[in-house]
């Protein structure tokens, strides 16, 4: 039978240029994280399909893989629905799978919780260019921590990773789900609409404040309060400080200390960060996942148009499983996306090893074949990669090959050498 | 709705303290197989079940996870076997895949291809102690390379890993498939029966010779075959060197050049070994995949009785699926095995960074908690992890359980300092 070579729709294999720079952000990644006192942890990439559905996955529980039940479990006859015929699924993300791992083992767990997450996630969404229905998360999360203590690590965690890993230029974009909200309040908007205002709001990178200001009275929203909250952006683009002129305005619709921390985050993230990069206090952040409950941030890289991860402060999630809530705040970088970028700019893992290639005549005696692997032996020992392969006929071609892979010297043994 | 916090049955969390050390291995196995010219490359953990499928996974095919079709492929009113539900699943290999990705991107690899894959693999396997439906393997194979310098540089390339990973005493056991069939043609056993002739000489370990004899002849084979065949090993035991007995004896049922070359290799490997290791001959070696053609070893470790890992030549697998034969030869680690011996070693990583914690009373103030902070990000500048936590309450308790987890020194933060 022909086996199909083709990866399986939008999963891709992985080519050895493209590995060796994945290795090296990993290993880059887990240093500076681990020096921040996070653990590395991994969970299963199997899940049971219940947890995968309890609503905390938004869209993505709609793109699960789910596996089919094995032996006596699978009774084909009787199913009447996919749930009869699965009970495991793959996950989708990395935080239902955290929740799950912090309920069932906080007594053996360090407190707060401090975690790195690096592991495949699978959803199967519809293929298009540069997003896979495979992919890598890398996540780091505090779970145990209520103050902006868990905020400021991450930013500063995340942002000095990606400053080794050579990005410069960037933002950390942020915001507050109860400053979004107390906008909201303030406005006159009904507390039922929140998340349709939010859903508006979310789309002024491209759209606007006009936009913005259309599709809300277009969705039914009473002109004055439409009118109110409008004011507030424009209001905020005047003044010198936007957090400032935020707090004036809302005072008696936000908790007293919500902008004060917010401030103190980007403050103490700016006064001691590691990395070329600046906190920016966007209001019109939104992030889609409902679970969020305070911060909301993104990294954006201006240069490049585009977001590459995010995270925010989830207090409620834990609870929503356990029973007892327990404060959580993460942060996510785009791995793949970050892949993606230094691939397109050439990216060379810095300070690898010289890379030597021994060519053997074919038909080496025994003892000339020693002495080749014993060099070879030695060299590796001093810290050089040796690759050791047969001569080919055309040695000219092979060499050229081989010093386009990076090998820079070579060395050549036959079985009957010059004398 | 409640979580359910257990993992999925036979699969596991893995928690901090092992995850140190998984880390610490992958990085050792990576950059020492790079060494030896091994290039890192990775596959979906989904396949095709077509290629899942196809008689080259033995008994694993019975094993899989089958993933329910999506969308409008699943018929379920119309699906009548488990066939029709699914189209993929997660791969309980990585040598299927292997094969897949060489045949779809030969003309971009280097000839011949060194590929060291490290990635998990599922069986739906009966749980018992130790043993999981989700575990790490990790391969080295060398496709395109006929000769026995494959299998030296494979056996080095993966003996030296073990030793750079605290590994002593051990041994290679070898042996070739081509040996075993010559010893069966040489007895007179039917060639149609050689398969079970094998099945019942792997049991030689725990049975012995006697066993060995008695279940052969217990099988049905002619009392002349069986008697000659048990001389061959009773004349290995006793002769000074076994493959020289084997070479005079069986002169003529078996091509001339093989027992050379496995001397050959176990020569070359003796002489240039870099780790405190022994490659021993071992007739009764016969390892149970059906592909293997050539050369077969293990990683036997007496001390602890058990094998940590094998491998042998592939000849004909690449050809079987892309109609173009290829020499295939690979080595795998048993590297959850290896994960299990150093925990219960009790194993660490050696050459940590420092541990540093840094305690902060609640409710400091910006400039005490950024003064913090710097400092904190300072020291991991220099080098040393630096976790910043609050204080809790019961301070001295808490330092003693940060203690236990490798914390060597604190500092404290007040909001007022002791003047």
């Amino acid at each position: 039978m022909a086996l199909i070579t083709k990866p399986v729709t939008g999963m891709k294999d992985i080519m050895p240029e493209e590995m060796e720079i994945r290795d090296y952000c990993i290993s880059v990644i887990k240093k500076t994280y681990a020096s921040f006192g996070f653990q590395s942890i991994e969970t299963p990439c199997v899940e049971s399909i219940q947890n995968l559905t309890s609503k905390s996955g938004g869209d993505n529980e709609k793109l699960i893989f789910r596996i089919l039940k094995r032996g006596e479990k699978l009774r084909l006859d009787e199913a009447k629905s996919e749930a009869d015929l699965t009970d495991e699924g793959l996950r989708y993300d990395l935080t239902v799978p955290l929740v799950r791992y912090y309920s069932k083992h906080q007594n053996e767990l360090q407190q707060p919780f401090k975690a790195l997450q690096m592991g495949n996630v699978w959803r199967a969404d519809r293929p298009q260019k540069g997003r896979y229905r495979q992919f890598m998360q890398c996540d780091i999360d505090i779970i145990g921590e209520p103050t902006n203590l868990a905020e400021i690590e991450l930013i500063l965690a995340t942002t000095t990773t990606l400053g080794k890993l050579g990005f410069s230029g960037f933002q950390i974009r942020i915001n507050e789900r109860r400053i979004l909200k107390a906008m909201a309040v303030y406005s006159g908007f009904p507390t039922e609409r929140f998340d349709e205002v939010c859903i508006t709001l979310d789309k002024m990178d491209k759209i606007g404040i006009d936009g913005v200001k259309a599709e809300l009275l277009e969705n039914g929203f009473e002109a004055g309060a439409v009118e109110k909250y409008v004011a507030l952006f424009t209001g905020m683009e005047q003044a010198q400080d936007k957090l400032s002129f935020l707090e004036k305005e809302l005072a008696g619709s936000i908790e007293e200390d919500v902008i004060p921390n917010l401030r103190e985050t980007i403050e103490t993230v700016e006064a001691t960060k590691q990395a070329d990069f600046a906190m920016v206090f966007d209001p019109t952040i939104v992030r889609g996942m409902s679970y969020y409950t305070g911060t909301i941030f993104e990294i954006a890289m201006p240069q490049l148009g585009i977001s590459c991860g995010g995270g925010g402060r989830y207090d409620g999630m834990v609870g929503k499983f356990t029973g007892t809530d327990v404060p959580a705040c993460g942060f996510s970088i785009g791995f793949e996306r970050i892949i993606l970028i230094l691939m397109e700019q050439g990216f060379k893992v810095p300070n690898r090893p010289e890379k030597i290639c021994y060519l053997l005549e074919k038909n080496l005696p025994s003892d000339r074949l020693r002495e080749a692997i014993e060099s070879a032996q030695k060299a590796r020992a001093e810290g050089k990669d040796v690759l050791v392969v047969r001569m080919n006929k055309n040695k000219k071609h092979q060499k050229q090959q081989l010093t386009d892979a990076g090998y820079t010297s070579f060395q050549e043994f036959y079985a009957n050498p010059i004398q």
